[in-house]
């Protein structure tokens, strides 16, 4: 994949997105820079629609569908931020949208996708595998299939959130993105490499989800299975054929932190800075307050996202034992 | 007291408070206004420094006071979040603090006022009056008493909050904010309808702490006594001598909500919006949601706070039981 061509295809989706995606607030703390030493900027994309950064990717691809592809619809496998973006696009494009989701999936994950009027498919996560059973789907009926990162329109659509944070923050020295499959940490990359070659690009992982710092490392694809992590957003297997060549060309370094850091990091954001963020999105300032990352100059951090449910928020604060 | 000169303190407030207090931003939501039918702007002061609009009229109150002043030092009663802004101001500007507290007011309260360095004396609940208590310390010690809500620095300095939200959102119809003793209802009412005649101000309590709903509507300041809400800052036994007439005067009505009503829109708030916002501080929401407020037009809300501790928001979640 051609990077500069890429970098154009950010430029372009954030054109896609005006009106669409909010140009979401970025946040600084007096109490942050005091704690770390550095000056902050955090971009909420906890703020965007549906609560996460997916939003632009999906409306990034789904958009760019022909008539007679949206007249049949899109399929999708997630149960997570990624099932929301696909359904609200949908609804937003007048397209209709099939979600596999595994049989176990929470309720309320269920029923935010259906609020959207998605359809949803369930699998037996024993015995299936929910690519196998979207790709049947997507074959079966002429639906599209929108992968939840690997893909061009993907990428390009998470890295509108990193352009918008280098405009709105000029000569930053650092910037740090969470890392799940790579979507929003390559599109990250690309957009601020495309518009500063000097600033710093890091990726934040859980330690006990580190296939992705791992592949950088050794510049070989490694995987994870069902990491146990809270950080539900970054437990995805492996980096992806066109997410993992972009990180290792445009990302300076990746670095994990604990379970700890991660709920302390949830902790800070929600009492220090009154937002509520999901384990995943509070990834960034995890390795700010914890020093995985050393912190110094101009930092921006990508808040992922915000949909945390009340049970993981209280067991979080210790409130409740899970 | 004149109102046109109040307005013009709002005025210098703005001027004295620049720099110092944050200009918090205004946030709207899609999901808000479709609930509401209405278009509605949060101007969130739970991004205030120390989590609440507090410090705008404690910073206004104690940066007024000579250096002689200064020098023996401030004393306040609260055991919320004015003692923090008292506290923090204090040492801000180089003044020494005293916050007088109930002996039975929780530990996370005191140890917030005591990290800015405020020294605590506690009173007995039971026996004695917080007040008498504060009169006595100041008297003792010449250190300068500031009040809560009743005293026009601070008046002033509360009215600084809905002085920036009209500038940021013009033509509104309506500003909802929250009351307690009335500081901020008065300055916000003195600050809106100084600068737009036709924009009506309304103020938000609980039902079970309706004293100042009660005065409004009758003419005659009402009490109420350890009000049973959910909504500590509005928990104040009555409205002030300054406060009372300002609120006849500006006020276009007054509203109460439902305890359960300060819950649902503190969820609301939580999860559809990524906020954290106490219970206090989510009383015009509170009313817009539970459709004690008519909502129709542009409607300003002040979010007044978000110190909102980890038991009171698991409560609200139904995680835990109190």
């Amino acid at each position: 994949m051609n990077q500069i061509s890429l970098y154009d295809d950010v430029v372009t989706a954030r054109e896609r997105l005006a009106g669409e995606a909010h140009i979401t607030p970025v946040l600084t703390s007096r109490t942050l820079d005091e704690c770390t030493g550095a000056s902050v900027f955090l971009k909420c994309e906890n703020f965007q629609r549906m609560g996460a950064f997916k939003f632009r990717g999906a409306y990034n691809a789904i958009s760019q569908l022909s008539a007679a592809d949206r007249g049949r619809g899109v399929v999708a496998y997630s149960s997570g931020n990624h099932a929301q973006a696909v359904a609200l696009v949908s609804k937003l494009l007048k397209t209709s949208a099939t979600i596999v989701m595994p049989n176990n999936a929470s309720t309320i994950k269920r029923q935010a996708a259906e609020g959207y009027g998605a359809t949803i498919v369930t699998y037996d996560v024993e015995k299936e595998s929910r690519e196998v059973v979207a790709a049947d789907l997507a074959e079966k009926h002429g639906r599209v299939m929108i992968p939840p990162f690997d893909h061009e329109h993907i990428i390009a659509g998470q890295g509108t959130v990193a352009a918008e944070l280098v405009d709105a923050v000029p000569d930053l020295d650092m910037v740090l993105a969470p890392c799940g499959g790579g979507g929003l940490l390559s599109g990250t990359a690309v957009a601020v490499k495309g518009s500063n070659g000097n600033c710093k690009v890091i990726g934040v992982e859980p330690e006990v989800a580190d296939d992705a710092t791992r592949s950088f490392h050794t510049k070989t694809l490694q995987t994870v299975r069902n990491p146990p992590t809270i950080a539900d957003g970054a437990r995805t297997a492996s980096l992806g054929n066109l997410t993992f060549p972009l990180i290792l060309e445009n990302v300076d370094d990746m670095k994990t932190v604990t379970e700890d850091a991660i709920k302390e990091a949830v902790r800070f954001l929600f009492y220090r800075m009154k937002l509520v963020v999901e384990p995943s999105g509070a990834l960034g300032v995890a390795a700010l307050l914890s020093g995985a990352v050393r912190a110094a100059g101009k930092i921006g951090v990508i808040i992922s996202g915000g949909n945390i449910d009340a049970k993981t928020m209280c067991h979080i604060f210790g409130e409740t034992s899970r």
